[in-house]
C-alpha cells in the first residue's frame, strides 16, 4: 500500500475507534499487551537482526554505542512494554467527558464534549517501545494512528506492530486503525507529512534534527519538543538543604533527559555560602561546572576551585542542553536578573525556584511562562507520570494545543454540544 | 522597520502585556476605544481614499460590488468598532485562572494556570473592523499582536492602528505590543509567515484562497477555517414546526455566513409530508433547491415542482458552500445514512438534527464529530457570542488547539504550576 493509501485507510477507520466504548478499547489494549508477550520469540528474533546490523554500524563508527542499548529488546523489556500498554488500558478514558456545561438565556444548553483528534501520525527514532506506547495512547484516546519508526529498528517495529494488530483484531477492533509505514527511507516521512487530508496531527519523537526536519516539511500541524534547557534559581532565602538536594537530583539522577537541570542561577547574596555548598555537592557526583566570572571567583575564594571540574563559562554554555554531567552556573543580582536570564537562554521547558519567600515564589510562578514552573521541587517532576497525567505521549515546548507534558487528554479535542427546543436566531 | 524587526519587537514586548493586570489591560482597551472615536475624522478620511480606489476597481470590473460595502466606514460603523473594543475590555480576563489543581501522593500541589500564547499574527482581508476586533481580543488575552490587513484597506487600517496605539500608550502599555505591517504586497505575508522564532500562532481571516495560501506557506502553527458546509437532518420524528423554522432560519436569515445551512437531509418516512412543507417554506423565501432524485420525486408528487426554484442536484452540490439562497436537499434512509452523508460531504463545521426521539438525538450528538452539533436548534447559533464565549476571534475547523468558535480562552494556553517543600525524584 502507498503511504497515501495507508493514511486514507486510517482516516476511514477512525470513526470505528472514535465511537468504540471504553470497555472495547481497554479490552483491545489488553489483547495487544497479551499478543506482545505471546509473540515474544518472533519479536526478539526480529530485534536480534536489527541489533546485529546496528552493532556492525557501531564497529564501522557509523553509530554511537548507546544506540544499540536503545534498540535492544529482551524478555524483560518486552514485558515492560506489555505492562505499559496494560497501564494505558486501565487509565481513565478522556473521550465523552463534558467538563463544562452552561445554559444560555434563550434556553439552549451548551457543553463542551471531549472527542478524539482523528488520525495521529507518530514519527520516531530507534526505540521499539515507542511503537507500543504511542499506539496504545493514541488508540485509547480514540484516534487512528500511523506509525513511522526509525529505519534501524524496522524489523523490530514490524514484528511489534504485527502483534499489536493481532491483539486489536482479537479485541474486536479493525486493525486498519493502526497503520505502520514499513519503509526505511526518509522519502516516506515526506510522504506522510503531506497527507493533510487524512492526518490531523504529527508528533515527532526524537532528537532535535528529526524534529526540525519534520516541522520544516509538514503540511500537517506538528507538536514539537526541541530541547530542555532547564534552570534552577536559588533565591536569597533558599533553604540550603533543599537547594543542594534539588540541584543534585535535577542534574545527577538522570542527566540524559530533557527535564534535567542545565543551568543553576544563584542570588548574589548566597555566592559565598550556598553556591559553594551546591558546587561541592555537584563535584562530589563528578559534575563539571561551567562557571561565570562571579561564580568562579566565589569558588576560588572558598578554596573549592578544582581545575578538572571547574571551567569558565562561555555564552554558548548558557544555551547548551548538555544532557551530561555538566552544568552552567551564574550569579545573578536578583529575581529580575534570573528571569531575564531564563527568557534569554531558556527553552520554555521547565524552571524551578528554591526560596523560603512566598513573595519571590509567587513572582517567579507568575512571570516565568515555561511549560512547567516549580517552587522547592526538582525539575525532574516535569513528566506526565509524575504529574499524575498517566503515561506521556511527549512534552510540548510550543504553546499551541498542548504545552508541557502531554497525556491522553492532549490527544483529544472538544466539540460544542447544543440542546434546544426549536430555538432559532433572531 | 523590516517585518522581522517588527516580529522581534512584538516578541520583546510580549512579556509586558503578558504580565499586565486585568485592570491595566481593560483600561488600555477603553482608551483604545476612545481613541477610535476621537480620531474619527482622520480614520474616515483615510477610509474615503481607500473606498474611492475600490470604487474605481469595481467600475473596471476588478472587484465585486459587495467589496466596497465591506470596506466602507462611517460614523456608525466606527462607533460599533469602538463598542466592540469596549465589550472586550469588559469581558472576563482568562489569564491567571487555575481551573484544575490536584495534590500528588508525595505532597506536590499541581495546577494548570492559564497564560498568554505570546505573539499572535492575524492576516485578514478588507474589513477594517477586524483591525480593532483582533487587536482587542489578542491584547486582552495578554498577547502581543502583529496585524497584516488587506491591501485595499491599507490607509484605513493604518489610521485605525494609529488610534489604537495612541490609546495603548495613554493606557500605560508600550504600543510595541501592537505591530502593523504597513505594506500592500503579498511578499510581506510570506515574510510574516517565516518569523517562527518570534510569532507563536497565525490566524488567517478571509476567503478560502487566503487561508490555503497562508497554511501552505506558514512555518508557524495556523488555526484555519476553510468553509462551512453545514447540514440539518430532519429525523423521522421531527416536529414539523421546529423543522420548518430551523431550516428557514439556518438558510435565509444570513445566507452569506459560514454557519448557514447548505444541505437539508430528510428521513425517507418524511419525504411526503415534512419535505414538501420545508421546501414550500424555503421557496417562499426565494431559495433555490438542488434536489436529489427522491426529493425531486416527492415534490413532483405533491405538485410543488417549480422549475425556476427546483433543479436536480449533482454530486458537486453536496460539497458546495453556496453562501447564497441555494440549498441542497437529499432524502436518506436513516440516521446512519445521514451521518455517512455528513462524513462524506461535510466540513466538520456545524450540523443539526431535528427530532423528538431522545435516542436519535443522543446518537447524532455522539457520532457526529463536527465542531458544533445541535439538537432542535438553528445552525446559526454556532458563533462565539451566541454560545456565550464573548467576542469571537474566528472559527476553527481543524481540531488542533481549538475546534469551533474561538473566544478569548482560545488565545491562551496553560502551564503547570508545582508547589513543593523540597521534593526530589526517587
Amino acid at each position: 500500500m502507498t503511504i497515501e493509501a495507508q493514511a486514507r485507510a486510517a482516516r476511514r477507520a477512525a470513526p470505528l475507534i472514535a465511537s468504540a466504548s471504553s470497555t472495547t478499547k481497554s479490552g483491545a489494549l489488553m489483547r495487544m499487551a497479551d499478543a506482545l508477550q505471546a509473540r515474544a520469540a518472533a519479536i526478539l528474533d526480529a530485534n536480534a537482526a536489527d541489533v546485529e546490523e546496528a552493532r556492525a554500524a557501531v564497529e564501522r563508527g557509523d553509530l554511537g554505542a548507546a544506540f544499540v542499548d536503545r534498540l535492544l529488546l529482551d524478555e524483560g523489556r518486552l514485558e515492560a512494554m506489555a505492562g505499559a500498554v496494560r497501564e494505558v488500558a486501565a487509565a481513565d478514558d478522556p473521550i465523552g467527558r463534558e467538563d463544562e456545561s452552561w445554559l444560555r438565556p434563550n434556553g439552549l444548553r451548551v457543553s463542551r464534549r471531549r472527542i478524539p483528534l482523528g488520525v495521529v501520525g507518530i514519527i520516531y527514532e530507534a526505540r521499539p517501545n515507542v511503537t507500543s506506547d504511542a499506539a496504545a495512547l493514541c488508540l485509547k484516546a480514540g484516534n487512528a494512528v500511523v506509525l513511522k519508526g526509525g529505519s534501524d529498528a524496522l524489523r523490530s517495529n514490524r514484528a511489534v506492530v504485527e502483534a499489536l494488530r493481532a491483539g486489536l483484531a482479537a479485541g474486536g477492533i479493525d486493525p486498519a486503525v493502526l497503520q505502520f509505514i514499513d519503509s526505511a527511507d526518509r522519502e516516506s516521512i515526506l510522504a506522510l507529512l503531506s497527507q493533510e487530508e487524512s492526518v490531523d496531527l504529527i508528533i515527532p519523537r526524537g532528537g532535535e534534527g528529526l524534529v526540525r526536519f519534520v516541522s520544516a516539511h509538514s503540511r500537517i500541524p506538528v507538536i514539537k519538543h526541541y530541547k530542555g534547557v532547564c534552570h534552577v534559581y536559588l533565591d536569597a532565602t533558599a533553604d540550603a538543604d533543599k537547594a543542594v538536594s534539588i540541584v543534585i537530583n535535577g542534574k545527577v539522577q538522570r542527566p540524559s533527559v530533557c527535564n534535567a537541570i542545565e543551568t543553576v542561577l544563584v542570588h548574589r547574596s548566597r555566592a559565598e555560602d550556598l553556591l559553594p555548598a551546591v558546587a561541592e555537592g555537584l563535584m562530589g557526583h563528578g559534575v563539571r561546572l561551567h562557571l561565570d566570572e562571579r561564580a568562579l571567583a566565589a569558588l576560588k575564594g572558598r578554596g573549592l576551585f578544582d581545575p578538572a571540574l571547574c571551567v569558565p563559562a562561555t555564552e554558548e554554555d548558557f544555551f547548551a542542553e548538555y544532557l551530561s554531567l555538566d552544568v552552567a552556573v551564574a550569579v545573578v543580582d536578583d529575581l529580575d536578573a534570573a528571569i531575564g536570564h531564563i527568557q534569554t537562554y531558556g527553552s520554555d521547558h521547565t524552571e524551578a525556584i528554591v526560596t523560603e519567600s512566598v513573595g519571590q515564589a509567587e513572582a517567579f510562578l507568575s512571570r516565568v511562562n515555561s511549560s512547567v514552573v516549580l517552587v522547592n521541587a526538582s525539575t525532574r517532576f516535569a513528566d506526565g507520570g509524575q504529574l499524575g497525567l498517566g503515561a506521556e505521549i511527549g512534552i510540548s515546548t510550543t504553546k499551541l494545543h498542548a504545552f508541557g507534558p502531554m497525556g491522553l487528554r492532549e490527544l483529544t479535542t472538544t466539540k460544542f454540544v447544543i440542546r434546544g427546543d426549536g430555538q432559532i436566531r433572531g
